[in-house]
């Protein structure tokens, strides 16, 4: 089985690390850590009872077509963010018999793919893992690691099932999933409420938004909920229950987008929020607490932008009028 | 005529010494900035045709009591905010013929000081100024001024005149209404928009989250307007073009809460945006995107005060588990 992961951060390293480990042949398509990968492979320290491996793959490649042969998958491990092009990725890496395999946060991220390579196998994954890339090549495991991977829009190949198997031989849970795309819009009931209210919030942890909001949170999961339903995935009566509770079970928790935009990195929050609340729209269904989540963010994503161009500015640009009552 | 100003801040510190300018007998209650008027008074410097001018209270005191006799009216201008006691500022403030004038923002701000003082006249004001406190004492008067005053609930009585005529002799416009609740919610509709998306937004200028997310502008303003309905008090049906058109007209602005927020001064939520959601709540009025927006301000806070009391601790209380995926 030879691999080629496209994207070397905590997902993408961690994964691709635990295949190398089974005896897959894994080639990873760095971009900013090519350098540092090339010569040092990828460290992963982990957490859990995986104990400390280290990575060397079998080629590091800048373009997929630096390869000397098509992959078996390739496993799409970028952010679905705005200034990464994931057609372009996969556009010179793939072979006529290439699985495309994504493992993202979001939801109807697998679409543009599925038009970009209709004569393609798609494989869908969610990872449920905490993992964070220290620095380049430097992998930091800290819990969890579960995959749900299924054919794109429906189904689990042959093909997908021989990729569960070989991650179910490193020693993480991976589960095949007839409904993947159902079981994206369950993972985006938790995401699509919890991590933009971190972000909003300024920074609180997940039990604290929890404690103090849990109406909004139920609300904002109700509408993921009504979405899903009205787009053909209708999740479990007692899937929002099912979160609350498990939430509320974890320990204080900062969300992905939080600790991206802590970072200064790019939030999902396209993939996460503005899909859900696209594919609502489309089913005609009302969102008035999702949209207006979803307004918040994209101001705070704005007024980002506006301080970073300010930032390179001598003179930043200030607001002239500032007035204490209106 | 004489007058006692509570609270030295901007609102306070500026229509005090207009008054003072006509003529009028003007003592100050002043808190933190006690020390400072006593010896100083208060300093104005005005952008418009009002110049500069300065302002020695007949009396500055700590507490109403220390007044010889109690005045003809009470101004307060203080901010609706937790931890001021504005029944208590204002107790032994008050004499038995003394009126009692509210300058602040928000909605159902009066009920309160009805209750604990009904054998007093009530007088409801609004302020529409650019004025900044730049120092104890020293007042800086960017734009507008403009006042309305009316008697709570409803009515304009002899004595409202009679201050709204001293206001308008000291070069500011000062009109009178016998609907001024009415003229509070007029106010809550652009307040409850924008107030709150400034301070979510991370400091966006109103021009800013006007030209990006004006659906969500008007949304937030047809909530305020269907609450004031509920309430008795219907807004003309152009009142929300006028607010956007005139928002668009202005320079970019920073609001009163997005300035509250960057100087770590308490916010005016609970008055601008809470009583109104508590109003529609008991009228029964859907408000689903209020809603939002009141519950991420109240977690907004809730960080804030995390913040603060980290501040103070030598280890600050972190969150244990982070987690890039989940």
């Amino acid at each position: 089985m030879k691999v080629l992961v496209i994207g070397t951060g905590a997902v993408g390293g961690f994964y691709g690390a635990l295949l190398a480990k089974q005896g897959v042949e894994v080639s990873v398509l760095a971009r900013s850590d090519y350098a540092h990968i090339q010569r040092h492979g990828i460290a992963v320290h982990s957490d859990t009872g995986l104990g400390d491996f280290h990575f060397r793959p079998a080629a590091v490649v800048r373009r997929g077509a630096e390869l000397p042969d098509p992959p078996d998958y390739v496993l799409l491990c970028v952010k679905v963010v705005e200034g990464v092009d994931r057609i372009g990725l996969l556009r010179d890496a793939v072979g006529p018999a290439t699985a495309i395999v994504l493992i993202c946060n979001g939801v109807e991220v697998e679409s543009g793919i599925a038009e970009g390579f209709p004569q393609h196998e798609l494989i869908s994954g969610l990872a449920f893992i905490c993992v964070t890339r220290l620095a380049p090549g430097r992998i930091w495991h800290q819990a969890y690691g579960r995959l749900a991977l299924g054919n794109y829009p429906s189904g689990v190949s042959a093909k997908t099932q021989a990729l569960a198997a070989a991650f179910a031989r490193s020693g993480i849970a991976c589960v095949t999933s007839d409904t993947i795309v159902t079981a994206r819009w369950q993972k985006c009931l938790w995401n699509a409420a919890f991590n933009p209210l971190s972000v909003l919030s300024g920074g609180l942890a997940t039990g604290d938004i929890l404690a103090h909001q849990e109406t909004l949170v139920r609300a904002l999961m109700a509408e993921v909920a009504q979405i899903a339903q009205a787009v053909g995935h209708p999740l479990p009566p007692d899937a929002i229950d099912r979160n609350i509770d498990s939430t509320r079970q974890m320990p204080p928790y900062k969300t992905s987008m939080l600790l991206d935009f802590e970072a200064g990195r790019p939030m999902e929050t396209e993939a996460i929020l503005g899909n859900a609340v696209r594919a609502g729209r489309r089913a005609g269904v009302a969102l008035p607490q999702l949209e207006t989540v979803y307004a918040l963010m994209k101001l705070r994503e704005l007024q980002l932008t506006q301080a970073r161009a300010g930032a390179t500015h001598t003179n930043p640009p200030s607001i002239p009028n500032t007035c204490p009552v209106m």
